[in-house]
């Protein structure tokens, strides 16, 4: 059977336009993942006249509804009430969530007294399947009531999507008889219509597994996702595809399942038991920024130098005067010579160089703005790479920054480097 | 009269999670700042049965119907053909908007061709007010109908931005017959709880201006918004609650109508023709980052050494070997001698040190995961800030950027710096 969903989020923060909506997002995502088709998302505030409206209308045309936020202490959380009454269900209290709720205000919140409103939390619809909240104190519900499936998660985003992972796709998939699985295709290098134009005819052919590509700040994902009894079925039903884009796409891939490229180069460096550092002009110490995101980084960053004036390109790098006098701060030459000034100062076995023009403004010479040029030296090599379309000052620099990460991970892997 | 408004998002992206719908925030923050009421938003797909049936209802229940989305030049972009259906207007061709979207294809985009589909995008229904897109190509329109007002805007969110600003924000206040002034009030140094705590009495006695406080990420951001005839009107209203705002909270109030921290610093130091470098260990060039993010920050940022390992303290900074043992890598007295080897290295005026740890795990010594050492100093000031309290990774980076920049602010400002 195909189901339709509805998702209503709860909350008049979400009205006064205090918060994004993000929950309705990332609800809409797994259910898209599972094959489940969304007509509408409402958003309603903390009022129990509207939210008991926009049930009625819910109703009549989905058969699951999934509410976000009013699971909350406070007298303005009335989801579970008004759900209840709308179902024709009674509240009842739930001793067993209670008792968990108590153990987690001891153990957790120590210096937090535990009010008589927090135990309204344990009051449930009767007959519904609690669902665990591992991330925060209200915990959700989903129930049946003449054929339709009613499922309330908590509002604040991390809470909601923890639950999702743990309680809703569970849930789901007994409804819907059949396991998801899915993979996820990490692209740099290529823009997403033109990864979509590659892969048009293949996407177009496919029913099960579904491949739909997602463009991030200049990097594209695909996501492959195949609906099956098992999970071997699964990876069965993926496993053709699977081959197909990455004979398609070729070395642009950076990643399946993985985190980022900072963190793929990071996992490179670590393996082989390399160290880098950086010397950054116009990405401002944003490559390093993005290297120490990852806890325990320091194993293969040694560190970088944020050279942005021309004085300290020399100073703190030891690149010549004269270089830059004579090739412009802004060129190929200049980059090199900053990437081995870093390896020197750092002793890493790699330097990255980088220098160009954010923008939006030029810097006076022939260079346009968005123009990059992105170094990486080792004892024994020396690649460069230009970038030049101007985007926006923070996507150039993001470009420059990526780039870099790109050059290590293709240098580590035997790919061409300078493409 | 009061005006209840309902926001409907028209895009199958959304109802597919690929993207979050920030439409509805933005156009809300904009009602609610209007003082229009907001009682629902839809989302719906590019389905015009379904779209007329999302339009039905809020013509039920909103006299003012703001759609985004759903206005470009493909197929499936129904939203104009739907909305003048259901209020019975017939759709015309404007050769006016025509005209300028010629212009606008042969100037901006001289290597696209324009389509008969986009001359699409020039059919309005009959008697509306053409919104002009000021960042992209699709205008917005807004028209009245029996009492009701319908406002279209596109969907990208910068042009959806753009003409709230322009055009939707001077035809709504026409509505109200009144005009809408605010001011944001920047805080950094006092959590969210805490700001509304201390206010609480001053903002529940209001009615109009309002305040109301949002949190950023480390930083708090209070709006106070006045509805008068005038803006002169406006100000006097405004001007008692700013003055008490400001004695409230003294300052840990870092500027009014002002961009960000380090924005500020950027022109603190620029008035003043003062000149920064930076060292950063466990913020990882997140300063350096954030400095660099402002377009003509060389001006006043010299440059920056990203520390991270301990060699590169000595080595790139000229931090005391011997210091560093006896006192940790993670101590006062390094962090200061982080920020006099910055200063002496790139001959800047005044050096920022920031050693700690990040987290989640620990260092191995005494010092808690969170605890950062912050040091800013010039040729003869010397000021050292710790921060303890570990959040996550992330946060901790942020606020350890962040008291950074604070400090250089209090410092310039004649504040006490060591708070």
């Amino acid at each position: 059977m195909d189901h339709i969903a509805e998702i209503i989020a709860v909350g008049t923060e979400l009205l006064l336009g205090n918060t994004v909506n993000t929950d309705a997002r990332d609800v809409s995502l797994l259910l898209s993942e599972l094959g489940i088709n969304v007509f509408f998302h409402t958003v309603v505030g903390d009022n129990p006249e509207r939210l008991k409206q926009a049930v009625e209308i819910a109703k009549g045309r989905a058969d699951i509804i999934i509410t976000t936020g009013g699971l909350g202490p406070t007298y303005d959380d009335l989801t579970k009430q008004t759900l209840a009454e709308a179902f024709g269900k009674k509240l009842i209290f739930r001793e067993d969530v209670a008792e968990k709720l108590r153990a987690y205000f001891e153990k957790r919140l120590h210096n937090m007294k535990m009010t008589d409103n927090n135990l309204q939390q344990a009051e449930f619809p009767e007959g519904c399947t609690i669902l665990e909240n591992e991330v925060g104190t209200a915990p959700g519900c989903a129930f049946e009531s003449g054929g339709k499936h009613v499922i309330m998660l908590p509002g604040p985003p991390r809470e909601c999507r923890s639950m999702l992972k743990t309680g809703v796709a569970p849930y789901l998939k007994k409804l819907s008889g059949s396991e998801i699985h899915s993979h996820n295709v990490h692209i740099f290098g290529m823009g997403e219509s033109a990864v979509e134009d590659k892969l048009r005819g293949l996407m177009e052919g496919l029913s099960n597994p579904t491949l739909a590509p997602y463009a991030k700040t200049g990097e594209v994902m695909l996501r492959l996702t195949a609906m099956a009894g098992s999970l071997d079925e699964a990876e069965k039903l993926m496993a053709p595809v699977l081959a197909q884009v990455r004979e398609t796409l070729g070395d642009i891939i950076y990643g399946i399942d993985t985190d980022s490229l900072e963190n793929t180069v990071f996992m490179l460096l670590a393996e082989r038991g390399l160290t880098l550092a950086t010397a950054e002009s116009c990405t401002g110490g944003l490559l390093a920024k993005r290297l120490t995101d990852i806890p325990g980084s320091s194993q293969v960053f040694l560190g970088g130098v944020v050279a942005y004036s021309i004085e300290s390109k020399t100073a703190l790098l030891g690149v010549d005067p004269g270089l830059i006098h004579d090739k412009g701060a802004v060129s190929r030459e200049v980059a090199l010579a900053m990437a081995d000034g870093a390896r020197e100062k750092f002793r890493s076995d790699m330097g990255i160089g980088i220098t160009g023009i954010a923008g939006p403004g030029g810097d006076g010479s022939d260079n346009e703005p968005g123009t990059i040029y992105v170094a990486l030296t080792t004892k024994d090599q020396s690649h460069c790479k230009v970038t030049v379309p101007f985007r926006d000052r923070e996507r150039n620099r993001i470009a420059g920054a990526s780039n870099a990460l790109d050059m290590i991970r293709r240098l580590l892997t035997q790919l061409t480097v300078d493409t």
